[in-house]
């Protein structure tokens, strides 16, 4: 096999070739500091450096005013299905859920656990979330709309903004954060697991506005509130310190080789105008998501037979194509293609499944 | 600066060489995946091996027999201080805990935060922890005892295990653990961030004895049982793939490179003995910590005056010793010489403190 493949898996996912190059030509020695990045303190200046960057990189990249704070996290966004409820909704309150998959049904499934009042105001379950619901009315007075911008499962992403009545929006963006501009004003709440389009697993960002935390009871426990980790610059304890020292090597890698969320989100239509284009014009793959929803970060797909699939996904993998198996629950085939994926990258998959289907077809 | 300082930081804190070696040669390209550890899905053989070579020589290391789990969690130990008592201790029943420090304390005060009945069986906090409390009498029924093993701050480690009265210990063992061979046996559960002796920050290794899941509510956050990450092999949702990836390198140099605990334990009180005699040998420095109670794995010592204290920590690291300032909350000087540090780092720092004494004595 050749030094490295294509890597199309959901997650932990590719990363910029360039950033690992940087971990490795500095890994025995930090910046001179004659330390590994894995062993300097998080109360060093070299630890405070790279954590002011990576805040200061999302504060650029999501244009986020001083309302704003950006913490680092653990736990992925499981942790953050059921923090959110436990922070943000006292006894009395309720909130909006629209639920859009897997990870939605596990948000919903977190708030319910703790005993609190959610309404799911909106759903595709009825057609295995092969869509985002267009009709999302807010319940009045909900503090607030969790939804999940894109569903790696599903295949599935929001190209709009539900109305929420006026109640702030918290979202799952573990598997969409940075991939174009995001208006970030409506948002009382953003989380991200970093391992599919920000870093590696180990991580996750939070960016939260700060009237958020005005909410936060004081009876919680340390870790779990959002008020500790923005009281004290993420480090209460000690953080993942090298998961958030990639994810500040990806952010750089997103603003001086990219060029920005501007020339990121022309760079990820392109690849996603590519693979469903080619979807589209053939009936040996159907894309299952429908074409208005369809997610720029995960290309869900069907063969004409599971065994084909199998084929295709074993096939793939000896042409250096890698990943392509769709997530256990629903068999398929998936092609991620987060922000690190090039768009050359793409180009080989669809030279390889024209090729494929010249074979198979 | 040379290529490396001897690196006494407390955590996170010096690795072993051949680690940092290894993780180098392989990043862009994981044995044969053609992708980075950074990279492969934790779904995939390449990470089921890493996992489970972790979890079989935690197992060997620690002498597990068949009733314990080994689990990778999130969070450090403080996130630990609070699920503990989520986890083991019921409304009506109470658990026994001795304060021996600063991490003592946060874990007392965590389960109060809950609202549970917690007895202070025995506290140091008399002598400003400098010592380990003998006289630990525990109280009938209680649900668990816990204890710090290593108290990273003041210096100190158990070397004895206390009378628990038969209940089983819960023990942060985050700063000494694999120091030496541990009877594990009447541990209910152990717990360690990684940062210190074990790998980088961003895993905590726990090791349950599997009667204590039974305790565990249904009610609780699925992220916050830990029935969730023993049933789901610490995979419910994406570990921090990496960090489990280095503690197995740690481990493997552990048995491999050092020959096991046996071998690590006199390498470790080699080294204790080393400092500490040279700390009794002089009246220039004063160990902080009584004798009989005394840290082979983080030594505290106070210089004649505070400004000598800057001097000294200043001019260690201009001769390539780093870290050897003494926790903000105390002040002093430390240093910390976990599994990874090298005995000849010890004897370097010994030979500097002699040339310091030797000119500001």
């Amino acid at each position: 096999m050749a030094e490295r493949i294509r890597n199309f898996n959901a997650g932990p996912a590719t990363l910029p070739l360039p950033v690992l190059e940087e971990i490795r030509s500095e890994l025995k020695n930090f910046r001179g500091s004659g330390m590994s990045i894995l062993e300097v303190s998080h109360r060093s200046k070299w630890f405070d450096d790279v954590i002011e960057d990576a805040k200061a990189r999302i504060t650029r990249l999501l244009n986020l005013d001083e309302r704003y704070k950006v913490l680092f996290l653990q736990g992925g966004a499981s942790m953050q299905f059921a923090m959110v409820p436990m922070n943000f909704l006292s006894e009395n309150d309720h909130a909006d859920y629209v639920n859009t998959g897997t990870w939605s049904t596990k948000a919903v499934k977190e708030a319910e656990i703790q005993g609190k009042r959610v309404n799911v105001v909106a759903s595709s379950e009825d057609r295995n979330f092969c869509y985002i619901p267009k009709n999302i009315r807010p319940t009045p007075g909900a503090a607030f709309m969790h939804i999940t911008t894109n569903n790696t499962i599903k295949g599935t992403q929001y190209h709009f903004l539900p109305d929420s009545g006026g109640a702030p929006l918290v979202a799952d963006m573990s598997s969409d954060i940075l991939c174009r501009p995001t208006d970030v004003s409506r948002f009382g709440l953003i989380y991200a697991g970093a391992q599919k389009n920000l870093g590696p697993a180990g991580v996750t960002l939070a960016v939260i506005r700060q009237d958020m935390l005005d909410r936060v009871p004081d009876t919680l426990p340390t870790m779990l509130k959002y008020t500790t980790a923005a009281d004290k610059n993420s480090m209460f304890n000690t953080p993942p310190c090298f998961a958030i020292y990639v994810v500040g090597l990806v952010l750089k890698w997103i603003e001086e080789t990219i060029g920005g969320l501007g020339a990121m989100e022309a760079r990820n239509k392109k690849k996603a105008d590519t693979i469903y284009g080619y979807l589209d014009s053939t009936d040996f793959y159907n894309a299952t998501a429908d074409p208005d929803s369809r997610s720029w970060m995960n290309v869900t797909f069907r063969l004409p037979g599971e065994d084909l699939e199998k084929k295709f996904v074993a096939e793939a993998l000896e042409n250096g194509l890698g990943g392509l198996k769709g997530h256990r629950s629903v068999g398929g085939c998936r092609a991620s293609i987060y922000n690190a994926m090039d768009p050359e990258g793409v180009d080989e998959l669809v030279a390889f499944m024209k090729e494929f289907e010249k074979k198979n077809g």
